[in-house]
């Protein structure tokens, strides 16, 4: 940057001259043209690095092999995310570990269909070195996406795949979704209870499909009137607990697939003058903070460490990207990891 | 993007062999050297734009003449980011302009002070077009960074600036902080109120000086007891307000320079056993939706439109950076604006 900043910049010409070389085998190496012996090559990338020539992104690369920058995209609308703790947890993991690795995170929104070319048209113009990829939904087409263009990514959650994908081309980090509702639900068996409904998330979503295959790891005969589809909101929640009620006024248990729905779910439980736990027991998942713990009551739920979450997508993406890892790191996988959840009881269930 | 992810991508021997000329010379054109006839650039570009040839950012930018991408900076901690509902306004109006233009915007945080060499390494890197830049303190070094790099710049907020400089090279936008706070005060007077206090914001801040300036242009003698440095969080006004009590157990009213300072201050009041507005009169500013409706009671307060303060921002960084205006749009002007301000009356004062 100070070359942008202070004083002459050096031009092409200063390079081809400190190299020996003319002006268009210069221009060649940059452009990433072969046909340039690596001998010569080698001497011009030591030219630009010394001079500090910066003529354009092309040579910058040239000198540190990356930007120094990772996008990181939200499927979601930009509000969303000023009232999801969730994401600012996650981003949390990230800023701090990209930060460390000396990569600027770079956020990018999509809201809308019209959104994707104009974000793909970014992503793949060579300004970040990889892609953190959040929310995604099923047919998105961000996944094609970036495998076409050669962007190394790493998705928050496991992609949902169309037919004739397959599921080892993407790296993710994700949470034991289906273990952790299978923990939540059968504890709820323990406690005796007999009538456990859940509430799901949007099933166009992995997290909500794999929470809901381990509700029915654990319970495979429930009959539909104990089911109930939310959309991961405090208000989704609210209906979903209403229309529950009125499906199975019985039940005396509920797994609700996300701490804010649960809040939502203990809100109309109160109104119809159901008490939790006595009435009903209610388990929820995310162990977000704080709502979790000054939802009344407290909230058992099923935890999973979102920071650190974050944190490993940003490392892994590191080491696709190739900077450099940093002393006392671990040297992360390539793999998808899916990390442990565990069962917080608190006054809920 | 369509080259880059479908089939045989043009080569520049591709556009050399298109354009009739070298292959060094289209070099040449694509790294923005001199010395090429305008008459051959201009028929090397054409080709570039037949071809789609892509190579890389400089061919891009060749063609198309910028990156499609706004920074919009923000100097705040992220998580300050979501529980503040001005900053969500302020970006779904830049967000929304933005992208009329075809312009992606792209989020970057400054957090602490290494931040700043990374995002400004970012900034220079050609990646963005222009930057939207906010919630700039005293001494900030990012408008002088943004000016020596030549990146066209729009402020969110009258930037604060030290000795030596000009305040009219930086273009910004800002609400009428000082007309709409001497509105206030003028307002709590004219209610027969006499012991008139205030919390400020930061005083290391263009809106909080400009609003106390304002206050103190109808109450130029008010003594040091009736104010009181809030920091523009809930928990600061609900402090800044105990402390006045303590001052000045007599006060019959107080303006506070924003609506969560003030939702915190009528807190405390309601601690303390004063009622609103009978004892205290309260204005806050803002007019933040909903916290302004909410609160108990609801908040006077002045109003500023923050979604079109961001279109505004947004529409005159493009027209620096020659994104073509908009059928219907009016030309906006490249001088700073300064945007009304008017008093909401609901019941706390």
């Amino acid at each position: 940057m100070a070359e942008r900043l202070h004083g002459q910049r050096p031009t092409l010409e200063d390079v081809a001259r400190r190299a020996g070389v003319s002006k268009s085998t210069v221009s060649r190496v940059i452009n990433g043209e072969p046909k340039v012996r690596a001998a010569v090559a080698e001497r011009i990338r030591g030219a630009v690095a010394e001079l500090g020539y910066v003529p354009n992104q092309a040579a910058r690369k040239l000198v540190t092999r990356h930007n120094n920058a990772v996008a990181v995209v939200v499927t979601e609308p930009q509000n969303r995310l000023f009232v999801d703790p969730y994401f600012d947890c996650h981003l949390r993991g990230i800023r701090q570990e990209l930060v460390r690795h000396g990569a600027q995170p770079v956020l990018l929104f999509i809201e809308e269909q019209d959104d994707y070319p104009r974000v793909c048209d970014f992503l793949g113009g060579g300004h970040v070195d990889g892609a953190l990829l959040f929310s995604l939904l099923a047919d998105d087409p961000l996944p094609d996406m970036v495998e076409q263009m050669g962007l190394p990514a790493v998705f928050g959650g496991r992609p949902l795949l169309g037919s004739g994908h397959r599921s080892d081309v993407y790296t993710y980090v994700d949470a034991d979704n289906r273990g952790g509702a299978r923990e939540a639900v059968r504890y709820l068996v323990s406690l005796g209870r007999r009538r456990i409904a859940t509430i799901t998330g949007p099933l166009d979503q992995a997290a909500a499909i794999d929470r809901l295959d381990g509700y029915r790891d654990v319970l495979p005969a429930t009959p539909p009137r104990l089911l109930a589809q939310g959309d991961f909101t405090v208000r989704g929640g609210a209906d979903a607990m209403a229309l529950l009620l009125d499906q199975a006024p019985d039940l005396d248990a509920v797994f609700v697939a996300s701490d804010l729905m649960a809040s939502g779910a203990l809100r109309t439980l109160r109104e119809r003058g159901r008490t939790v736990p006595d009435d009903v027991a209610v388990v929820g998942f995310d162990d977000l903070t704080p709502i979790a713990e000054v939802t009344e009551p407290p909230l058992t739920t099923v935890h999973q460490d979102i920071e650190e979450m974050g944190r490993l997508m940003a490392r892994m993406l590191c080491h696709r990207t190739s900077h450099p890892p940093l002393r006392g790191d671990d040297a992360p996988s390539l793999a998808s990891v899916v990390t442990p959840t565990r069962l917080v009881i608190r006054d809920s269930a």
